[in-house]
């Protein structure tokens, strides 16, 4: 017995989204909730995954089961396919697990032919919308199922519309398209040495197969490598009668949210295109109308689409994005999801959806992504700097804010140039006439895109936003020329290399840069009921690293409960200090070195003051110096230039001498493996002093403080701890300066004595750090180096990235915590500790304390906190409480 | 109720060690086994303990136990502690759980003051003996107490020495003696501002605390941190009644062990000064005659010290170590001890026992140290270089072999300079008049040892037996100028920092360098059956790292059963190769790469053909390319170094180009850290051809050989492996052009495909690379870096000798294994490598392999085999031969 592949849409219901696609589990929720869908069915994505297996077959029992619901749908529409009188036509659309909005391609009208193109002429009346409709069919076919170029199609129609005088599609007289329709057929031949097939059967078979090929084309394949989808999902194969928006006047096609997808708002959002099929929407070849004039147009369509849209909400419990057309005034829904929707539409939305009784506090919180969150505290343009430019004449023109965000960056007009220029560090901004799949990847690369035609629900706008990226479209006004890389606004003209800013807020598009400033959470109302929420169901403290004041108070504001990580090395980066540091660094004696330490004692008690008044009552996590020695002075490489010209020239003696002490002393820090030598702890226990005087500072910093008012709660964190012996030798040091400054001063402050775990030894040996250690802090960042052997500077630059593209790596370990190996690292680090030492303290200050799949990690594990930076805090508290909720 | 700290010798047995000491429990043996041994107790280990615990006081009634024994003692004795008419003397001696040559400190002559020395004169009825040992009361006392410097001592003695005719001690008259001690008091009094000690009880009293204090003496500390013996031991103080050797003629003293301590052969062998006390002999500063002389001497007495010493040997189944005294013509026996011996002599002595029956083999086995084998695989003078030395006229002297091994180095006349100049890498000869235990550090930092003075007991000597290194002592004609740092001898002149060449087996010394050749173990026959008798009992195998056939051949020759990493590198680096090597570095594209890979071929497939033909019939482990691409590349320094002299010249302006192309180059393939970057299978995966070549060099070399009937196992091993994706890819890769080669040859070969355990993430998910390896192979030089985060070449030289030194880290963890944290690592790989894969092999290659420590480990956690380089086989034979006994 042969497995069932095909669907009819009633046999469906929206449970069955694994198997139909979200687009086919849609179809066959509001088929059966009795909603105007048109009749058709869905091939599974288990028949996708089988055709692959059986090297692109489809599998034993599909085709027969496509016909047999394709006579189905004859008799439920009383049409019949490839019939030359009352021809049935469909669409073949993917539709997998979750929504890949332009990877997956669409092919309209099939069922057309030379035949049946006469009965639906006939049918409809309307030989020329039959004739649009045969075009379309030869160009989509040829180009999504036959792999033509789709400018080849675009230029025959150009040079016909050229002819017109509107210039418009819709100017195109019958004549014309007839001749269109002959050119297409003599291009497909021209291109592919084949006719384009007249058998209605073929065109569907070789449809059905040119979506499932989809899921491993080259633009799907990029969208889940970024978005993290697994390959083993596979696409459904939707097939849908068609009904036309293109019938005339009296027939349309929109797209339409049931809330503002950028702001929130709750009212009906989207866009209206009369006389028009869905792909000239999407496409964004015609500007279309508000969805709201739909109204006044046809305010009885407009009305029962109200209805049927807060009917599908209610149903979902959730904003739709719905996909309309009428023809010849009939309604018809193809398609609802939860749509897509801006950062701050998705705190909006949620938070509204509570008010209304819609949802729980926890369905709210699960509903926005930490990367939303993310999107709200990035920053925006500076007022002042924005109405600087507006008068000094900068700002060139507004465009539909396609998605929110501001970003500076030069003006790049190509999607592969934009990649290449990317690896150099360079911000961009993307431009171009309109966007296809193929340039996600040029807009992955950049800061920001702007496009000159499109709407709100274009690829680009839709892609930008799913990707938090500011996006300005349907900039009408700027003529792009690709060829010449620029475009030209009024008498200014923008080329490749120019700096320009879009604001993704207001649609403002500038010349130059625009400075930016910190996002502003207190304007968040939303964001901050979300998070209040949050933090009420997490677990998780969150805590931040911060080095200065500043970032102290910016983590505080954004709800940091301490910090995390405190780096001393910084204060030694100071030029102020650079003198006493090297100084340090090149003492031949404990005296000698003594004599430095102790004039940067002061600065060193003046930063942690600085540190405990900005976290008065929160606890603060102070790391003993880090980094090797060598990464104070200046590089060897220069130095060797410098002396061997010096030397050369037989110029200024004296420099050369001092150079040449210099290079010495570098060079005899100078370390092969600098990540795995002298650092961390091994400083502190190789120069004597160096530990002594950083604690002394803590601990006067803290007593000054404290006797000001200031609750202080210090904790010392000792770096790069590899054997229980340098853990306890340095321990106790600390214990005895603190006790002698707190003697000296008269007081206790509350404090604690900790490690990192940061290499595996440290890890595997945590049971006996933690007789020592009262907290453990997880430094993943070198945890993962030292684990995988990568070192981080050397292996994403080089082969890290071949490693994820071609699958090696699942994803980036410095990013995302590697759960199956570091993770194991972690999770007997935390065992041990706590068997160890019951009340033990348990945080991670790597880079991974921000990344909501470690965050989930770090709260199976048992950790107390996540710490990160300080623009990442609110995005913790949501991710923190999401890791609550979904391990429950 | 007070512990008991004192037990008099007849209390005692050779069970308590622990507790006396070696030599305490081997007086109380003797003196239970009814030997002559002067009366006498011991202060226990215990006691030494607690000392340290009550901060340097005797514990609570240990003071009055030591009376009590003194009591004891009198009346066994029937003299009396300060008694001016019949004085008991004693000797207080250190006498930890295991010797320590020359490291503790002994008094003699305890309980002689102005009082008591009359009653020694009158009762010896020589007066001159009485000042004689009184003046070597006040010197020890002082010096060895009191810590006043010796040589202040012996320059008052060289004054009055320098006085009489004969310039030696037993020269002086008896007023000289009497002004000596005048002057010994007087010196006394000067250096530490109060009176030598006149109170018997209270010299008793600070000779044992001076005991108990040199326990932590840096000597001391320094010989256990070498010799990995725990401070926690404690020493044990031995009281024993003064015997005396300079009694006159018919006294004397010696040193003697049962059998000879270089050769193994069974005879007496040893020293005896006449008229001498103990302390003369191993200061070497008379030189002795021979013990077999003592029979021509004292028959008698030679006569029973033989009996004697046959009768310990016996009773202790082992060569045994004494020392005995003859008082006026009575023998006493005043030390007996398991006697350290060469290399040589212990696998002799040994393989001897079981042939006399005294012990087993498996004893045999246990009985030499991996340390002896090793010692008797180094090189030795290539004899005809010394033949040719020496035709040369460049044989300077002959002294005594007092520690076998050939040695080449520069002349260093003092052991604080022998240490710095170690640091750099410099081979060293110390040359020294005779050395004291603050020369063990300069020993140890040298290659060879030579000294004027002393004979095979001295403490150049047994330092240098102890330790391997080859020696050569009581070269009298050398005159040794440590102030001029020369040594004088004929008309030859040898400076500090000239090359001098000692042959430790023969007692040569030689100017100049001469070539040294490979032991030879065919002429080590006892040797021979102590490493087959190992065979019978190892259940490792044992494997060898060899990239050459010569490698494989001598490594064979030794004992290895398999080649357990070969290394293809190291055939990229020769020179003829380099142009290919570049070449296909270089290349931009594959296409260009595989042009240069098409090069190398033939000489890889070369090189694994001498391989394949050295171990017919033995399995051979070739690990693919592992270092970076940049150590095939001149140095960056180097680069940058030329093109700035070359630019800043304005010369040669096409050497310049030619530079910079390279500097481009060796900076794109620069890497912060080397170790952690674009190496390993890193290097296959992401260049491609590089695997594909290599594999098809192996096998196409394996069907050859095969076919000219070598029988071939090869086992192909991919390095650095951190995820179980690398190890799919390559293993894909490695099965795809096996099976191709020999698919074209027409042949199978016996293969394996496995991977080097070598980063900690490997070590975690070895159950997962357990379903692509067939082998696991611990590659624990690179485990140890990454779990612990240190760079080898980085920590060796700067934090790690600091870190061993302060007792943070007990062992270098690259030379012997960390049990507790990498071997954690190891252990859980081994497990979940056989639950994923029961018949998975096992074993390492790191330099681990030839550790004796860590093949115990390899052996308890499971390996099939250690691979080490080829001169460790031997050792590692036995090794794992003990620790396959010591784990029964």
């Amino acid at each position: 017995m042969s497995s069932k592949w095909v669907y009819l849409f009633h046999e469906g219901d929206r449970s069955m989204r694994e198997l139909l696609g979200g687009k086919g589990a849609g179809l066959a929720e509001m088929t059966n909730a009795g909603l105007p869908v048109p009749p058709g069915f869905t091939c599974t994505t288990e028949a996708c995954l089988a055709f692959f297996a059986a090297g692109r077959q489809f599998p034993e029992g599909m085709w027969d089961q496509v016909v047999t619901a394709m006579r189905a749908t004859e008799q439920e529409t009383g049409k019949a396919f490839g019939d030359a009188k009352n021809p049935l036509l469909v669409s073949v659309r993917s539709g997998a697990r979750v929504s890949m909005p332009g990877m997956m391609d669409t092919v309209l009208n099939i069922g057309l032919n030379a035949e049946t193109l006469k009965g639906l002429a006939e049918l409809s009346g309307n030989e020329r919308f039959a004739y649009d409709s045969y075009r379309r069919l030869i160009s989509m076919f040829g180009r999504i199922v036959k792999g033509i170029k789709g400018e080849l199609f675009e230029m025959v129609l150009d040079r016909f519309k050229a002819q017109t005088k509107g210039g418009r599609d819709t100017d195109l007289t019958i004549d014309m398209l007839k001749e269109i329709v002959a050119e297409y057929k003599t291009l497909y031949r021209n291109q592919l040495g084949e006719e384009f097939p007249e058998d209605v059967w073929e065109q569907l078979r070789q449809a059905i197969t040119a979506v499932f090929d989809s899921w491993f084309g080259p633009n799907a394949a990029t969208y889940r490598r970024f978005h993290g989808i697994s390959d083993d999902w596979g696409t459904a194969v939707n097939v849908c009668t068609m009904v036309f928006g293109n019938m005339g006047d009296d027939s349309g096609t929109g797209v339409a949210f049931t809330r503002n997808p950028n702001t929130g708002e709750p009212q009906l959002y989207g866009e209206y295109l009369t006389n028009a099929q869905g792909e000239d929407v999407v496409a964004g070849i015609r500007t279309p109308m508000p969805i709201a004039e739909l109204e006044r147009v046809n305010p009885e369509i407009y009305a029962e689409f109200l209805r049927l849209g807060t009917m599908l909400e209610g149903h979902y419990r959730d904003m739709q994005d719905l996909e309309l057309t009428v023809e010849r005034g009939k309604l018809w829904m193809l398609q609802t999801r939860s749509g897509k929707r801006t950062a701050r539409a998705a705190v909006k939305i949620a938070v509204d959806q509570v008010s209304e009784g819609l949802i729980t506090k926890e369905e709210a919180v699960m509903r926005v992504t930490p990367e939303q969150v993310d999107a709200l505290v990035h920053p925006v343009f500076d007022d002042k700097a924005k109405k600087v430019a507006q008068e000094r004449g900068d700002l060139l023109t507004h465009g539909l804010n396609a998605s929110p965000g501001a970003a500076t960056g030069v003006a790049i007009f190509d999607s592969a140039r934009a990649e290449e220029a990317a690896k150099t560090g360079q911000a961009i901004i993307l431009v171009r006439p309109e966007t296809s799949p193929d340039d996600v990847g040029g807009m992955l690369s950049s800061k920001g895109v702007l496009t000159q035609h499109g709407g709100a629900t274009s690829h680009a706008a839709v892609v930008a936003r799913s990707n938090n990226l500011p996006c300005v479209v349907g900039c009408e006004d700027i003529g792009v020329n690709v060829e010449r890389r620029q475009f030209t606004i009024g008498n200014r003209t923008i080329r490749e290399g120019d700096t320009l800013s879009i604001d993704g807020f207001t649609g403002e598009v500038f010349a130059g840069t625009i400075t930016t400033m910190d996002a502003d959470l207190s304007r968040e109302k939303e964001l901050a009921t979300l998070l209040a929420w949050s933090d009420e169901i997490r677990q998780l403290g969150i805590y931040t690293n911060a080095d200065y004041p500043r970032d102290a108070r910016v983590a505080r504001s954004f709800g940091a409960q301490g910090i995390g990580l405190c780096r001393t090395e910084h204060m030694f980066f100071e030029e102020s200090r650079r003198p006493a540091v090297v100084g340090m660094i090149m003492a031949r004696t404990d005296d000698e070195r003594a004599k430095y330490l102790g004039e940067l004692l002061p600065f060193q008690r003046e930063d942690f003051e600085g540190i405990f008044e900005a976290m008065d009552g929160l606890p603060t996590i102070i790391r003993l110096i880090d980094p090797p020695m060598h990464e104070f002075l200046p590089s060897r490489e220069s130095l060797i230039e410098e002396v061997t010209t010096l030397r050369c020239t037989g110029e200024n003696p004296e420099l050369l001498a001092e150079k040449e002490e210099m290079l010495t002393l570098v060079n005899s820090l100078h370390e092969i493996n600098p990540m795995m030598g002298l650092r961390g702890c091994r400083v502190g226990l190789t120069m004597k002093g160096v530990t002594e005087m950083q604690v002394q500072a803590i601990f006067e910093a803290a007593c000054r403080q404290a006797k000001k008012g200031i609750d202080v709660h210090v904790e010392v964190m000792i770096p790069l701890v590899t054997h229980v012996n340098e853990l306890k030798a340095e321990v106790t040091t600390l214990r005895k300066v603190a006790e002698e400054v707190m003697g000296r001063e008269g007081m206790q402050v509350d404090h604690k004595f900790g490690t990192m775990i940061e290499t595996p030894r440290g890890a595997i040996t945590a049971g006996e750090l933690a007789e020592y250690a009262e907290f453990f802090s997880f430094g993943t960042n070198d945890l993962t180096q030292m684990s995988f052997g990568f070192s981080r500077d050397d292996a994403e630059g080089k082969f890290l990235k071949t490693y994820v593209e071609h699958g090696i790596l699942p994803k980036n370990p410095f990013q995302s915590l590697d759960q199956g190996g570091v993770g194991k690292l972690m999770a007997m680090a935390v065992q041990a500790g706590k068997e160890a030492r019951p009340d033990i303290e348990l945080g991670i200050c790597g880079e991974h304390g921000g990344d909501a799949d470690s965050i989930d990690f770090c709260h199976r594990v048992g950790l107390k906190y996540v710490s990160c930076s300080p623009y990442r805090v609110p995005v913790a508290r949501l991710a923190a409480a999401q890791a609550a909720l979904r391990n429950r």
